[in-house]
């Protein structure tokens, strides 16, 4: 994508109703407004890669289903988000598919559930989505060499730069969710996996991917996954089953492995590696959320030190090198174009 | 820029006086010499981003006002990256403007704040000045093809390289200037925030660019300022407000805001981004050199269990970012061109 | 190297034996496993970047001088890796030159040397050594931007993620090999460097590359790069002597020193940087060399929070750099050139 792409004049279409919510803009001030807001719920959905309001919609109601909290945080995270890269220019095809929503969503949901929320810490909610707008246009622009996408990276490197600074700035007030700062020491194995863990693990890997530990979210965050896309929703259920197996047989903590800690990066990598055909396709996809597992276990415990959450970066760095090697991988490709 | 530019036939024009000091190339030894000092002066100045002779000649009044010390460092460091470039063969043009100075000067007034300056640290000063050319000349290459500037990463990577090294160097001692590793832990608000602090701070976050919390020598890297530029001196002054308020509206500790230590990386991403027109414009340098405070406080915390300074990380990534993203924000590029 | 590059179809020349191994492929099953073998066999030799089966058998000896477990460990890991390429496609040419295994076997090596090699930690060696494949592949691509190699990256990074990752996982269990997590210390000097110290580490220097601290192993390495090349065996000589004067001069703890801890990264980089000719170019890679022992006492202690080693993350960063950089330095570029 080159910057000549973006500036071409785009065609002003006017707003009607599609199977992914609204297509095209509007002219007038309330038809400007539905625009926005189909814009906005675009974002939620894609958190999880889908260009789909409904599903976005479906997403916000599992949000809300848990914690109103992080279902407003969500909204108003993916709005600013939005409405900054309408101010700055963005492209505003990327703005309608949702591109300029979700990583201020996630940002806001982080930045919510680490700190307090009072007002200074919802102004510093509202700089943190403007600053994953830049964030997203500077990944858009480098990637575009290679024809990568930016994924979840504003909202990781955002959130680790957002939370990490209250480390010197007194006023913004932790909420106690945060590891302790420590080194990294040995594991042991904790617990024991039951059918349960397994059951319970397969849908809250599902929810993680917005910080929730709720196994009922994680079921209207699959309907809404199912509603934009069959494949999607079979790879997201496959992904959280193949991170929660590679945690299990490598000895992770069973509470861990029942929360969806050990899920939800390979719920992304599956959703984002799926849709292609024969073996090598799929083996890739299935190695992509093992990767993505293990990738947690081992970027959890270099943020130990700092008492950091990876995040979603196993996914958003699994998912780069895996799209990266694809073109050279000549069997992938072809089950890929397929 | 790619190699082939590099590799072009300089105009071989003779020596003159200029507004921003000698322009062109001396034949014979004592002109050589001459144009020799002008690039050295030159790096100086770009240590804040001026091509400018004088301007580098300020900044170095400023350092030996505050620190004899501090002011050789930073001519054997220009000098010594300079010739390591001319030695290596990069492009004339290039070094002529000082773009291989001014990592040079940093690393070497970084290593002698944080190591005693006997012999060998100054051996290991000239062996990190070298290194800094080679490092810059990666950067240009790596990045023009963004056209992205390599800005101080050469200094910011190098000083942490051959800082962290002494961890198992024996024979190079510290200042006890740096912080002590430790695990980083919640802030809470320290000392209060007066106009004395905010007159000293407004100063300090200028000097400290060169590691320097002296007024004074603000005063005089201002003057250097706008002699070679009014809006890099505005930019300058406001970008040291601006991280100063952040810090203060979010509860930095007070002698920290005062020593410019949240001052001096929005110093520079304020310069580094001004010069656009229009509401967009000037908000995007606004936002960068907030932007500057907040990850300042996060990469010092980053940073705290290796007990390494954030130095102009925070100025690097986020002026690499903003102005990656860019070309691709309509509004701010109209500005930017204008 | 570009993605059409690699899809072009490859010459199936027949196999016969050359000076470097077995040349071309086999169409029959027998004649197809023995173009197999020497893949794997130059993947091995590829560790020190020889595209040689008879250096690569000659690294084998070396390992095997030592112990068998890294013997085997080589064997696999490369094995896997390169079959790993096959099956997923990669350019075949590639594939024979030994590029896909030598990653796979410097992983299974260092898996081994840090964990318990019971079932499961082989089972891990397999994916781990799978994965670095598609790193391969990812980082050909990437840097193919810029024409510069992926060098031992996919090693570092894969070996640095499974290891971590074993803090996560209770079945893995350490070999007590790894340091343990500590924040970084001043050093002072230990131990007394004598000509027993010299003669050792320089061999050790050598044998390090594969995690063996044996002179003999050194030697053995030594003919084997003398075999293929002997620019590249007295450049990693010169390497090896390059490292460990550096850190004898800095005040490196002596017992480091004889082990070859300071020398293997300047070993690459001499090999990776040599081959040019006159001062600018000799200077160059002897820089390199230096830059590299002082990157590896950063490192080193840059990992000790997360009680990881530096591996030969340092001469990958520098070769990086010095190759980036070279084009636009004439006076060095002529001399590659030459």
């Amino acid at each position: 994508m080159t910057p000549a792409d973006h500036r071409a004049p785009e065609a002003d279409t006017p707003l009607r109703l599609t199977a992914t919510g609204l297509a095209g803009d509007g002219t007038d001030p309330p038809r400007r407004l539905l625009a926005f807001v189909d814009s906005v719920l675009r974002g939620i959905g894609q958190v999880m890669l889908q260009n789909n309001a409904f599903t976005g919609l479906l997403f916000l109601a599992g949000l809300f289903f848990n914690s109103a909290l992080f279902g407003w945080a969500a909204l108003l995270g993916a709005a600013v988000s939005t409405a900054a890269a309408t101010l700055l220019g963005a492209a505003r095809s990327q703005i309608r598919e949702g591109l300029f929503g979700f990583n201020g969503a996630l940002v806001a949901i982080a930045l919510l559930f680490f700190l307090k929320p009072d007002a200074l810490a919802w102004s510093y909610v509202v700089l943190a989505a403007a600053c994953t707008t830049v964030l997203m246009a500077a990944l858009i622009r480098l990637f575009g060499t290679w024809k990568v996408p930016a994924l979840t990276a504003p909202f990781v490197l955002t959130t680790l730069g957002f939370v990490l600074a209250t480390a010197r700035f007194g006023r913004l007030h932790s909420t106690g969710v945060l590891p302790t700062a420590g080194l990294p020491t040995a594991a042991s194995v904790e617990g024991v996996v039951t059918a349960a863990t397994v059951g319970t693990g397969l849908l809250t890997g599902l929810s993680q991917v917005f910080f929730q530990g709720n196994a009922i979210t994680g079921v209207l965050f699959a309907v809404g996954l199912f509603l934009s896309s069959r494949s999607a929703g079979v790879a997201a259920l496959l992904g959280s089953l193949a991170g929660l197996l590679t945690a299990w047989v490598l000895g992770a903590a069973e509470p861990a492995i029942r929360s969806g800690a050990f899920g939800f990066n390979s719920v992304l990598a599956a959703i984002a590696l799926a849709g292609g055909f024969g073996p090598a396709s799929t083996s890739y996809a299935a190695l992509g959320a093992i990767a993505s597992a293990v990738l947690f276990a081992a970027l959890s415990a270099a943020l130990a030190p700092l008492g950091m959450p990876a995040l979603t970066s196993p996914f958003v760095l699994v998912v780069w090198l895996f799209l990266l090697a694809r073109p050279l991988l000549r069997r992938v490709q072809e089950g890929a174009a397929a």
